[in-house]
């Protein structure tokens, strides 16, 4: 059985997702369905690409990644279905698809323009219902990507922020909170190590100071904030059993930068 | 594969939801089990009505369709199955699957009564783990529904409000908020054309106007609220990637009524 | 095909609990992978194991159980896999497997060891995804845990405080809130109707006095709170279509004593 990954804004208040699956179902009932998440701030295409690329590479070969952040619904955006080294996507072409697909290799990408693959009435607020889940189904089902609609030879594309080096400080930028309150940076160990070079660090987030980086959750003190590789291989900011969020006292989802500067031993 | 869907008013927070399903599968593991949505207000009948009548029709020919908003529990009201032109039915006598199943079209309706097909304690608060999970688990395996319990004739019914029309003003109801913000009313399209008679509107909602009706959100301004024939056909105000509940100083899922009248354009 | 429950405290904000189910999938595309509840409290071993322990029961033989609910993660605290009389569990051995596993009768414990079942890189904060997923997938698809890695002879365990009989009155404890405001205690209707010896009694909570026991929802008056042996067989604190933990002024999770006494009817 195929796997068809969810992944949306949609929240689960309502009965969009539901709804999905039903669709889906209804075309291809062998499918194995699997939600990543459908709690993407409303709109926030960023934060749906960044979450489908750190959650792709852990799916079987073949999977199919529906993907519904699609504040343009309606619009002139196009609906897009593209193939991969290993894996299919299906969503809007907003570049909510683009960090994964990029990491594993595009190789096909199409407009989504072939009704016959739609539901039969195409609402203006609702294409995760009304195109990409039928697409969707229809692709597990074998239907081959080049019958769905014409060639496009580019896909708008959403990039992460760098971390820079600025009169000799490393500025890093917050992407994400996660549930447990831990701070995901744009930063990874080896640039960290490489702009350190052997030395010590003070790091500034909103006026509070972090001076370690752990290998596990339990070296660290308690109620001292402290940087860890995270399961996405990005730097995290943590507390031990605690809410790093809280700490720094950020709210929901807020950005904020980190200022690193090296320090002698 | 059958399809049982679950929509209920348990919350994922405890594990009511997982324990339905387990029942499910020790009855009959060969069943797809999709939840449409477990966030109904707590003991809100005419909530879950809507909902389900917002989403089965897009479920395979034959789901089941297990329904548990059920403030009445282990009091007397009836746990009732019923068949419908396409699909099954399974919940309390209390309206909730009355929308849905009353548009399909009702072909037999049975009071849950014959304990072989229940679990075995029957508690007095969870009939959705005890009598509805199994039943619909042993429906999916092929049980005819007359074998639950006696024919009953009628269900209780639950029918959303009409809009009214009252001293030249279309007088329409709010029934949901959805998790954008957008506000779901009981007007249809053609019901507020019929109306107007080709002129223009001021609609008034707690104090505040809206003077559009658009047919996808891109094409309205920033900050301004719309109507939008929504994916379930009914008129939903809306803003562009916006919140139309807070713009309205709506709280969630408050009730309000909105006034329409016509105005020469 | 297997199943494989999954309960954890990682939310469904991230993408956690989705690329489980991605790594399970890889190794096993033949399970039934059904969630139980990611909402226990971050960090709440005590939760997450009272949580399994309610609903174990439920599920069909041979279910292989998969919990993370894990402080310690990349400490020294052991991954475990254990076989009981009907269910497989697999875990952090810091107790949350303890309730569920010594009710059904514990046979065979092992430490997770034997990396060929694990991903292939093991980060030291999510073990949820590179080892006890993988480890359960491969136990559904025949892996006997006896391969897993070395005996242990016991397990860390956590129990319920027990009801406490002191100057004539019963101590009792406050254990869980269910969604609705239930009041979940730690006293089962035997006890308290032993305690009682045919008297009714006077329960306090928070100032507040509790004075009835009943068998449903529908016996109760509007506004009163009352006991009612819950679906879990421990006798809750409930109010009528209201929330009881609203009644009482207790703040989310927050835990609280009930003293009762008997009275002459």
């Amino acid at each position: 059985m195929k796997v068809i990954t969810l992944l949306t804004d949609f929240g689960l208040k309502d009965n969009f997702v539901g709804v999905m699956k039903g669709v889906i179902l209804s075309i291809n009932p062998k499918v194995h369905i699997v939600d990543i998440t459908h709690s993407i701030t409303s709109h926030n295409v960023r934060e749906g690409a960044f979450m489908l690329y750190r959650s792709y590479r852990y799916f079987p070969k073949g999977t199919i990644f529906l993907v519904v952040v699609d504040p343009g619904v309606g619009s002139e955006r196009k609906p897009i279905a593209l193939e991969t080294k290993r894996y299919c996507f299906v969503g809007p072409d907003n570049g909510v698809l683009s960090m994964a697909a990029k990491e594993d290799g595009v190789e096909k990408i199409v407009t989504l323009e072939n009704k016959r693959y739609f539901l039969k009435y195409i609402s203006s607020t609702f294409h995760g219902r009304d195109i990409f889940s039928p697409v969707a189904a229809y692709i597990a089902k074998g239907v081959n990507i080049s019958s769905l609609g014409a060639r496009l030879k580019t896909i708008k594309e959403i990039t992460l922020p760098s971390p820079i080096i600025e009169k000799e400080r490393l500025k890093v930028e917050l992407i994400y909170h996660d549930k447990f309150g831990n701070l995901v940076t744009n930063l990874k160990k080896d640039t960290l190590l490489g702009f350190l070079k052997g030395k010590g660090f003070i790091a500034t987030l909103k006026g509070r100071k972090i001076y370690k980086i752990y290998d596990c959750y339990a070296e660290a003190k308690n109620n001292e904030p402290f940087f860890i590789e995270g399961s996405s291989s990005f730097l995290e900011i943590s507390l031990k059993n605690k809410n790093a969020a809280g700490y720094f006292s950020l709210n929901r989802d807020e950005k904020a930068q980190i200022l690193i500067k090296s320090k002698e031993e």
